[in-house]
């Protein structure tokens, strides 16, 4: 096979590269991260590269959808389109790296009863004589059943090979690590130390890991990174479908995650000035195709209907059987998930939150590219989720991006001027006047600030279309699209206007609209009125302004005061299920008690779904938002 | 570092070399096998090769002790003396290469009560709904309670991963293969198959392996080799002491054996047509020396007062983890063992004979080079051991060698001529009148029945001298020691006289008298006189006449019709164990309540062992040798 030689620019990445293969794969094989929303199927238009040197495959028509003729004679293409065919010198444009995304740092700090599975305690060993030969392990376990009242104990192969030396380093005396006060996990010769674990949330898009200490519970430092499964598709689905369109594709994703996991655990536990073998468990929630991904489970059945995971209960698996590198008999605990789109991850809130120990009709969204949706109190909770694409989150939106530094979060437009301000990610003064960085593109709160005051000014109407009578100057038209203009050229970091486009609005009306006329079929399944407190839920729900989104109508009316943007309630449940055993066994109950509905089977969700469509609805009042929008725009 | 060429002929073995490496290194790495009994420390002299051409280092003194003038000047060294010091061409002489024992194929056809610990279930479920999502694994554990009461049930993690698609391949009928009715290993679309197992019996020289088929407890193919860990030392404790003199001893002892077992699994389970992955459990016995190096524990603590093993309890370990070559989710079960030197292959052996339920005072001895004994009955059993060493297995014999084709096993000497007749394992004429083999040496069973026939026939006295004044032709000195040639040049295949020498008779001596002393502190222990029955096992002991090894004196006097040799009966303890899981428990119980003797702290251990010295014993009355051995003779 003929091999090119291709190197990245700005980085200057480097190396050899079959001929024939796509610049999207020579980006993955060279180590250059590429934005591939759609994972390589030449529908998001995310993944241009400019062309230096050198030659590619002809220009495609699919290409032509994303690439202005302006843009292709600077030598734009999409790299998942264009095949190497000789040596060539690519420049990646800034909106096409993958970029860190910031998650949330104020961790809620839960006062979590402490019961780790994971605890230690010290024994001091009658050494064996020639009237006394018992074996070791037999002894310290007779040891720890008259001192600790421990029966039943197993030894970990691992910690088996270690156990005669460690007992004699220290004259018989020594420290034992034990899980679920029935595995011995280690023998250590020195005094009692801290007990380390980690509580993992696997996202589509973030991976956040948080290294705690098991004795006091103290988060000692946390960290996320970009899940490096993104670079095979953007969404579930495009994962899933990676797997089936590959044979080695779930060995490659499950390789990818294992390899982001490791270098989330160094990282971790070098800040920490620890090694990554005194991580002695670890705790991990994820939707269900990143549990599934995560194991190395084929996801194929999700993604058809009944849509059935392999496994709902929690499952405990050797962390070396996984390929993680920390202590050798480490657990994995992977918590429960309760369906094929209710997953591991919505548990985590579940008993972060405990909506099922309050009176109050609450509704959780877990905002994501798959919506997930829990209803109900102490006495029901219904679950249910829906496929709100990624608008929500700054993807299938023309100036999207995640929520990283550069990415406009904030949008306020003036009712009177139409004049626009807007906050940047990374950049503390107003529509970046400070240097750095300037505008990329726009997040998943811009957009629905974005929207939700396009509409509150009038700008949109109801149904969601842009007014065309109206004057202003940041109001044009694009390849016969209209779009409103939120950063101008001069404030932007990519040398072009940022918009928002009438398919912007109308992509994030289909994502509001599913989360709506889900709660509303809920709300009917369990025969309320009204709820009685909204929580949006995410990494990305922190970042959300209640406000907005019950403006733009991504969840029925209630009262403002009791709408809560929580942090990563996914990431909290994680680390309580580290630190409290019991809350395994509440979560393994729980996710068997929520019922799950599948809306798309309700025989209303059509009908409800084009309803929503509105901003805030069709028809549905909104006593809440009175004050907040005026009356004109919400009786339209 | 330089490199030379080595050959090894007849072989023609070749390979690269490190300067300076020992013959015996160079045989390893070339898989040339080398008879060592000693490990390389230069004292058994087994391990010679003749150089044919280039130049090794120069004869050491410790080689003339082995390598007469006449055999130097042709070329003769001991491989673990001589250094590769330039290309060389070696021969290996026949007495030199490790030999394929021969072991026991007559197997007990015990009827074991079939309770394996792997069953098996056929299970159809009904498929998934989108009223009725539940997950895979949750949906098999509810059909698998409702059907067969099954809760409580795991499944281990690489029959998780093929979970989903085997329940879809054949319509949600599958066959589900469990462990100990509560961990699932496998899950088939296929009707019930037949279930495999293997039990295997790792001795010090010989790994024998039963594959057995565990829905009717059948042998299908029993196989054996030679533990490769041989050429690292032939006892246990020269194993022992190549662990602590060497870095990576114990991984290097360990690889040894698993590569020998994956030959094993790989060799059994082609010769019934089935693959490795089939094989879904293995119980295991062997000494507590090849316990731990099996399991890689650092066995150091074994070979010092008080000589606890690191366990004595049974342990279940993934035979992935052990890096065996079998059923991915297969476990391995390890037999628990008694003390540092009675290990699980005694444990086997007493599952096997259940001396726990018999009222017959009984005493088993499993031959070895560790002797291991166990007395008693149903009220109490008492076991201990004795470093008898490896004479009566053939080494620390001038012309010793295991039981293998070649091996003389049997000798008879006229009482009025002084003429000898021989069997050859593997030749059926006596004196290897037919062709092949010829004699190479004398086993345990030769050697045994030699110092028997020469005492009966008077040719050496109770303490064991050669009588220097008979005038038999057989009878001579070689560098002043005298000896009985057995076998005449042109009666061998070594091009000389195999003969027992004054030496060798001592080193029985020596190996019965541990035996026998050790039996009679135990009948002491435990107050009795006399022994209703003698078990003699060991893959070896099927070939020990009970009446030849009653006239040396191996155990003391019993009614010779209540004598047995038995075959393998720790390798039938470890196929009972694989057939029935009740015999584990069993195992366990029996293992802690068999009391442990420490003889070498007894006492009168010493004046015992110098009166047992004698053949068959300096003052013990023999009263069931009455009429096979000469009244004169016995009261010399």
């Amino acid at each position: 096979m003929k091999k090119f030689q291709v190197i990245f620019q700005p980085t200057g990445r480097r190396g050899e590269v079959e001929e024939g293969k796509t610049v999207l794969e020579a980006s993955r094989e060279l180590g250059a991260e590429i934005e591939s929303l759609c994972g390589g199927e030449k529908t998001c238009g995310k993944c241009r590269v400019k062309l230096l040197e050198g030659e590619l495959s002809p220009f495609t028509w699919e290409e032509a959808k994303f690439i202005e003729d302006k843009e292709k004679a600077q030598g734009y293409r999409l790299s998942c389109a264009a095949h190497i065919l000789g040596d060539v010198s690519l420049s990646l444009p800034e909106e096409s790296k993958v970029q860190k995304q910031r998650i949330s740092k104020e961790i809620a700090e839960n006062t979590i009863p402490l019961r780790p599975a994971i605890t230690s305690c010290s024994v001091e060993l009658i050494p064996p004589t020639l009237n006394d030969p018992l074996g070791d392990f037999d002894r310290l376990k007779n040891t720890l059943l008259d001192k600790y009242r421990l029966s039943s104990l197993n030894i970990d192969y691992p910690a088996l090979l270690k156990l005669s030396r460690s007992l004699r380093m220290n004259g018989w005396k020594a420290n034992i690590a034990l899980w679920m006060d029935k595995e011995i996990l280690d023998i250590k010769p020195s005094k009692a130390d801290d007990l380390y674990g980690l509580a993992i949330d696997v996202g589509t898009t973030t991976v956040a890991g948080y290294l705690c200490n098991l004795r006091n519970g103290k988060i000692l430092a946390m960290q996320s990174i970009m899940n490096p499964q993104i670079s095979y598709g953007e969404d579930v689905m495009s994962r899933i479908n990676y797997t089936m369109a590959h044979p080695d594709g779930l060995e490659v994703l499950q390789r990818s995650i294992m390899g982001g996991l490791n270098q989330l655990i160094k990282t971790l536990s070098e800040n920490c000035h620890l090694l990554s073998e005194d991580i002695l468990e670890l705790t991990v929630v994820g939707n269900t195709t990143m549990h599934h991904l995560l194991l190395g489970i084929n996801p194929q059945y999700l993604g058809v209907a009944p849509f059935p995971p392999a496994i709902h209960h929690s499952i405990d698996v050797k962390a070396r059987d996984l390929g993680l590198k920390v202590h050798p008999s480490a657990n994995v605990h992977v918590l429960p998930i309760e369906a094929g789109f209710v997953g591991a991850d919505n548990v985590g809130v579940l008993i972060a939150q405990e909506p099922y120990n309050q009176d109050e009709m609450v509704l959780i969204i877990d905002v994501g590219t798959n919506g997930e949706l829990v209803m109900g109190n102490r006495k029901k909770l219904i679950s249910s989720s829906c496929a709100t694409g990624p608008a929500l989150e700054g993807a299938h939106i023309k100036f999207g991006m995640r929520a990283a530094p550069g990415a406009i979060e904030r949008i306020q437009i003036d009712p009177e001027t139409n004049e626009v301000r807007f906050k940047v990610i990374g950049n503390d003064g107003w529509n970046a006047e400070l240097p750095n960085p300037k505008a990329m593109g726009i997040c998943g709160s811009g957009i629905i600030d974005g929207i939700a005051e396009l509409y509150r000014t009038g700008l949109i109407d109801k149904g969601g279309r842009l007014n065309r009578e109206n004057q202003s100057p940041r109001l044009k038209t694009t390849n016969g699209i209209l779009e409103f203009v939120i950063a101008w050229k001069e404030e932007t970091a990519i040398g072009k206007e940022i918009t928002i486009s009438q398919q912007d609005v109308r992509n994030a009306q289909l994502a509001k609209a599913a989360l709506y006329a889900g709660a509303k079929l809920m709300m009917r399944r369990l025969g309320i009125e009204k709820l009685d407190e909204v929580i949006l839920a995410g990494a990305f729900g922190s970042y959300i302004d209640p406000e907005k989104a019950m403006i733009l109508g991504m969840f029925p009316d209630c009262d403002l005061k009791n709408v809560y943007a929580i942090g990563n309630a996914a990431g909290d449940g994680a680390r309580i299920a580290l630190l409290n055993r019991d809350k395994r066994a509440e979560a393994n109950e729980i996710a068997r008690k929520v019922e799950y509905i599948e809306l798309t089977i309700e025989g209303n969700f059509q009908k409800e779904f084009i309803e929503a469509m509105h901003i805030p609805h069709m028809h549905d009042p909104f006593p809440h938002l009175k004050g907040i929008v005026k009356d004109e725009i919400l009786s339209q």
